[in-house]
């Protein structure tokens, strides 16, 4: 993946003032260890699937203030011993992440930065901002590529989505959560992601008649003629001089690819075109179809057999329209002062929102017999698992009266270290590997846990330990600050 | 503004394919005409914000191929002459557009390209990109300012936009649309927006206590002394400690300027916060309010005379929240033949989805009397317009039973030409120019229009010409595919 050359000032305000408190009183290398993690999942969907970390990383690593930047601070008033301190600064800590395309839940980290405070405070707004945004569409993306089980998807939704950089990295989400291909060139190029594209109203109105500019199209295009068959009337005109061309071709072996249906009611009219393509001999021809899809309507759609081969996906998708944000978070859970790690917690009123505290370890638990994940599991970072063979006690964080006991069990550790002292030591895969990593861990998941509408929760229990220090650190806040 | 280096690839690849194919046939210099427009009002507003214009000539006067481009391009299968074409391309055609931070409204072309079929088609993804998302977020930021009269208003989203460049082009909208400052440090270096920022609870945390958090933070940052007073408990510990720090600063006379509330019931909690800090002494500490607000929730907080100095709005502004897509479209409506001008209309079974054919003129009709706007008019490019002075006769497009006569008016051109031959031939104005724009033509349109919930709709008129016009090519349309 080409490296990004994003900004150091990429970041909220608050961060530079902080850090230049910091740096004023010499506190600026105290370590502090930040997890970021999600609340809450979006679309009423039961997972979500990370994407982001390879631009995490490519800013991380590439992170520097240059000239204009530090005359740009100058300007706001930042005073000389910081900008000074800016002048070489780079980003030094460690980062553990899960993999790009795992299958994530609430209130587990799903990132973890280890560094001086003053670094791990700039860097938090650009990580939140690629998170929030490349795990949002790779979630809303998985959900259709759910319901689209043989078929195949494509993303049409650059003109949609919010700018430039939203189009570009939202196509890369929408692959690596199952998508076949996208219509925007730049991001094949960049990302290695097939590109995939049709023909538009534009050109069939630029000519004199619709069958002159199929012909045109067919003969320019052969290996990917698909016809825009609803400029003036899918079935009087479109779907009928498609079939015109593809009989003329035929006569020179060439295939026509497709059609494309983009308007109407898509059952109805591809129902009506498939028998139209089949008796007149080409039950090859593929009918794609768009205009304004999502996983509701192509759900009701493969119900009602419609004759759709490929369906093209674009507005609901590129903005994830029906939740365009997710809402993830960055918080402080420890610091580490004359080596001694100092647990840190934020007591909310909402239990909900408490942060779990202290650098913890992440597991994946998985049945041994059904090969399919029971929980996942948070321990202290210091605590050592129970051995494999020995029974594991699971906690709900919210309603401990919630356990399980699990027997037969793996665990898989989840995060991986990506950045060791501001380099990265971590492969770059494939985004072809990207993209079958989720599906692969998507599979060890029960079918209750993906569906649609209503899924049965996953959770994400605490060991003991975490539990006790989380209940012992909040009932001091409370007795502190509470009367 | 800084110009962006976009990618000429930021493009669906059927604009490619549908290129090589007008190359190929020698069609490639085939004048065309696309208006880009949308169709329908996002969020219940009465109007919309038109942004992202200086992005858009910055993408088309900057437009080439680079030799990776090409080379991805050989990938994919494109010939060699084709590839030969691309090599000098550049954007040599017309463009026409309203000013940025214009008042905007359904059916009106807000940008005119009048270009060779090839530059015209090429650019139509990246133009609709850049468009539907900063109009977007300019407009849900004008509704919010209208709901914030005579306080300020902050942009705190960089974190929930999506993505890097959604969060700044997104701050730099908003800002035009009327927000004061932005959290986003690069937003306020590259678009010379006003940055504002305070403090996080990490910070608070960091610190053994609070009131050491408040201290370090007010000692370092003189000038700028926000304290976020929720991290423990606002008003039994936030508050009461930023009480103390002021009145320790009052003894050297330095003021602390600000408290924030960011959790809990705001009118309360500032109604609350700002009697504490009456009563200390310190009326002139202003208070800020941020968590999740949109026009809705402050226009409530207004009601109940929440002491909010400041309101900080993230995630509703910066994902246009509650419809995060504007669905503009660019359409052709003309060809020029041998010098002659060829209106083209797409017809659709949904009247209001008809394109209005041929290039036109667009104006906006003041009355002289009141000052305000009465309509937008849209009429043939050929066509003059009645002389001022005279009546003019305004038609609905899609009801024209819907007529009325403006009697004296004055007719201002909203369109101006702001690239020739490729070139740019429009001042760029200063940001602040363009925020001072929104504010002055929004004040030539009465209230009803301005409403946060259904307002009242405001007309875009045809003239007699242009509404025959597109009646007798629809007819003709109909005649030829519906039998």
């Amino acid at each position: 993946m080409k490296t990004e050359t994003s900004s150091a000032l990429h970041t909220d305000l608050y961060q530079l003032t902080m850090m230049q408190t910091y740096v004023n009183r010499g506190l600026q290398d105290k370590i502090a260890v930040f997890d970021m993690f999600f609340r809450k999942l979006p679309f009423g969907n039961g997972y979500a699937i990370y994407a982001g970390l390879e631009q995490i990383i490519s800013h991380l690593t590439g992170l520097k203030f240059n000239e204009d930047d530090l005359k740009y601070l100058e300007t706001l008033g930042f005073n000389s011993v910081f900008i000074d301190f800016l002048k070489d600064f780079r980003f030094s800590g460690d980062v553990y992440s899960m993999h790009e395309g795992e299958v994530i839940f609430p209130n587990e980290p799903v990132l973890t930065v280890e560094a001086r405070i003053v670094e791990a405070l700039l860097i938090e707004t650009a990580l939140l901002n690629i998170f929030n945004h490349e795990t949002l569409i790779a979630t809303k993306a998985s959900r259709i590529k759910q319901v689209v089980v043989d078929k195949k998807l494509a993303e049409f939704g650059a003109r949609r989505g919010h700018g430039l950089g939203a189009s570009l990295y939202g196509a890369r989400a929408a692959y690596i959560a199952g998508f076949d291909g996208t219509s925007l060139v730049e991001a094949g190029k960049q990302f290695a992601i097939p590109v995939v594209g049709t023909m538009s109203h534009a050109f069939v109105q630029s000519f004199e008649n619709e069958i002159s500019a199929f012909r045109a199209y067919a003969e320019e295009n052969i290996g990917n003629i698909i016809l825009l068959v609803d400029t003036y009337n899918t079935l009087k005109s479109g779907v009928p001089n498609a079939i015109k061309v593809a009989k003329e071709l035929k006569k020179r072996n060439i295939p026509v690819d497709g059609i494309r249906l983009d308007s109407g009611d898509l059952a109805y009219l591809s129902k009506q075109a498939r028998l139209m393509l089949d008796e007149s001999g080409f039950p090859d021809i593929k009918i794609v179809a768009s205009s304004d899809l999502d996983e509701y309507v192509i759900s009701e759609l493969e119900m009602q057999n419609a004759a759709i081969d490929i369906y093209a996906v674009g507005t609901r998708v590129i903005t994830a329209y029906d939740q365009p944000s997710l809402g993830g978070v960055y918080k402080l859970v420890e610091v580490i002062e004359q080596n001694e790690r100092i647990p840190k917690i934020k007591v909310s009123d909402n239990p909900e929102k408490n942060v779990l505290p202290g650098r913890k370890s992440l597991y994946r638990i998985i049945n041994r017999k059904t090969k399919k994940a029971e929980a996942d599991y948070l321990a202290r970072y210091e605590e050592k698992l129970p051995q494999v063979g020995k029974d594991l006690l699971l906690f709900d964080p919210v309603t401990p009266s919630k356990k399980k006991i699990v027997k037969d069990y793996e665990a898989i550790e989840l995060q991986h270290k990506v950045i060791s002292g501001g380099e990265r030591c971590y492969p770059s895969p494939d985004i072809k590997q990207i993209r079958s990593y989720r599906q692969k861990t998507l599979d060890l998941f029960w079918e209750e846990h993906k569906r649609k509408s209503n899924p049965q929760e996953y959770y994400v229990d605490l060991s003991l330990d975490l539990w006790q220090l989380k209940n012992k650190m909040i009932e001091e806040k409370r007795l502190e600050y509470n009367s």
